[in-house]
């Protein structure tokens, strides 16, 4: 089968490699309907992080079709259409049951790879994936772009405004505009706030998230974004603040646009030093959030949220390629030609 | 009048200086009932932390009477017994109405100092000061004890058991057996915590920590520590931590024995380098906490709970000195001969 190969910064090749099998009870291999390319996958791409050789690559958002099943599958069946999230949670450990099963206690291959490909090894099935009903053929273009945001971003949007504690009335800050950042506004939205202020560069991203509930935006960034933030909030800062990027400066701006006593829910992978810990005490500052839980919000509200038309996170993927042009599709988001870019499989 | 005037590490003196005056219209001069010793003022005592030059103490808890109010005072009056908290939130901003006085946006001076002497200044006091019924002849040594513990340390404990969010039926983690880890322990029975663990080292403490509803004590620290923590809760990790101590070890402890999703609420104040905040990620752990909200707490929960003998708080006062012995009484508490000293006055 083809699948995507990481070779080396600025690199990704689709090459033939071993179709995928079922190694444990618990696996499920899925026929990858649709794929695409995270925000996350970028850095190794840009040469920022290591990335492990071997024919992998870092693709862990998918749909899919059920292709076969291992012994110990009881809740899908060849033929089902699935949402693959990034995530592996057995659904009854003390971190799933709390509704963190982006921790699962139990699995610690908890998260998927290999997804930009034709075939899926999908691990640690049995509770983590998420039927969706009919056939990928029922839906719209637009209505599968929507389903595949389950997989990660729109989730994972939505863990930062749950980690940051939006509340109806809020003021809340959204910092980042990536497909996750747009997630959050899209979130904190469907959480009931009030004010939604995104902290957006671009005017495509600007046009989306006003599209998707914020109320305002600020495109600069550092001590001047900060200010503006403040002249927005009545110098309290924000009740609550999104932070969907990961790095320093924005998890300093996170902390800088908080009201004392705010959450700031922070998913993006951490590329922030150390962080001075005082500050934000002498704010009372709650740092949280992590790996989103996709399982239990897809199951809890998401998918419903989706099929109902009440959210359209599918906007954020802008870009459609085929698997043979996925180099292009992580050079247009590395460029900012696309805010995500959608893999359509034959 | 008399005040204790810190010269240097390992001596504080006590000495005459001018009578405290009314130096801004919603100032508080209060005759100090009783004042006492906080483990933060230890820091400058033993050398660890710098403190200011000048006719100063460290004191930031006290009960008094009130003995004249500035122009714009209308809460109190000369005469009124009143608990002195060391924070001094103006009520009415979005810190303070959110419950976070201690962050108070209003005051940039929201913190008592000089309360280790006969007279005290007490500034921003219109809605901060908390009144107690009656006069100080009206209760026992061990309320009034009680009562000045409303002052900082019960109230910082129940901040640490508020930001950790426990809940009923929790398992709670308390890391400091120093009187705010003690008063850690009521707080989470208070909130209704099924198991709560006590990280304590010394058999005086963790006699009162059982007494205050611990239901496990864990002697080791660090790795050995943790590892016990993890074997009482079945390798999940607690559901609520309290962070009471503010060093690296204790806050990385914290860290470690809190499972995926669980709050860390800190009240130490932190001496942590900075902190690797990437593991907390993957565990999607949320560390929040600061300055206590003393006025808050003490109005909604506190002062009841206190005169209706539910809880015991001035049993962490194992020590009671005059004013002139405070050396003394800083010493015991270096010495940890006793875990906290009341000093009263005559």
């Amino acid at each position: 089968m083809k699948s995507a190969v990481f070779i080396k910064p600025g690199e990704v090749e689709v090459q033939d490699v071993d179709m995928p099998k079922i190694e444990k009870n618990d696996d499920v291999i899925l026929k990858v309907v649709r794929t695409c390319v995270c925000g996350s996958d970028l850095w190794s791409y840009r040469g920022l992080d290591k990335f492990s050789d071997g024919k992998k690559n870092n693709g862990h958002e998918a749909l899919g079709i059920v292709e076969s099943v291992g012994k110990d599958i009881t809740t899908v069946q060849p033929g089902d259409f699935v949402i693959a999230p990034f995530t592996h949670g057995c659904g009854h450990c003390a971190a799933c049951l709390a509704g963190y099963d982006g921790s699962c206690l139990n699995h610690s291959d908890n998260f998927s790879s290999n997804c930009q490909a034709e075939y899926l090894r999908f691990q640690h099935a049995e509770w983590s994936l998420v039927k969706v009903p009919g056939k990928p053929a029922d839906y719209s273009d637009a209505m599968l772009d929507s389903l595949l945001a389950l997989s990660d971003v729109m989730a994972t949007g939505y863990h930062a405004a749950r980690t940051a504690n939006v509340q109806k009335g809020d003021t809340a800050v959204v910092i980042g505009d990536g497909a996750v950042g747009l997630c959050g506004v899209i979130s904190a939205k469907l959480r009931g706030a009030k004010q939604i202020i995104a902290m957006s560069r671009h005017e495509d991203r600007q046009k989306l998230a006003k599209e998707f509930g914020a109320t305002d935006i600020i495109a600069e960034r550092g001590d001047e974004g900060v200010k503006k933030v403040m002249e927005l909030t009545h110098d309290n800062g924000a009740d609550a603040v999104l932070e969907c990027v990961g790095s320093e400066l924005s998890t300093k701006t996170a902390l800088e646009v908080a009201r004392p006593g705010a959450k700031v829910g922070r998913v993006g992978l951490p590329h922030a030093s150390d962080l001075d810990m005082a500050a934000s005490f002498g704010k009372n500052i709650s740092l949280a959030g992590g790996i989103a839980s996709v399982t239990t919000y897809d199951r809890q509200e998401l998918l419903d949220a989706v099929l109902s038309g009440a959210i359209h996170p599918g906007k954020v993927f802008t870009g459609k390629y085929k698997l043979a042009d996925i180099n292009q599709a992580y050079q247009d988001m590395t460029d900012r030609n696309t805010i995500k870019a959608t893999i359509v499989n034959d």
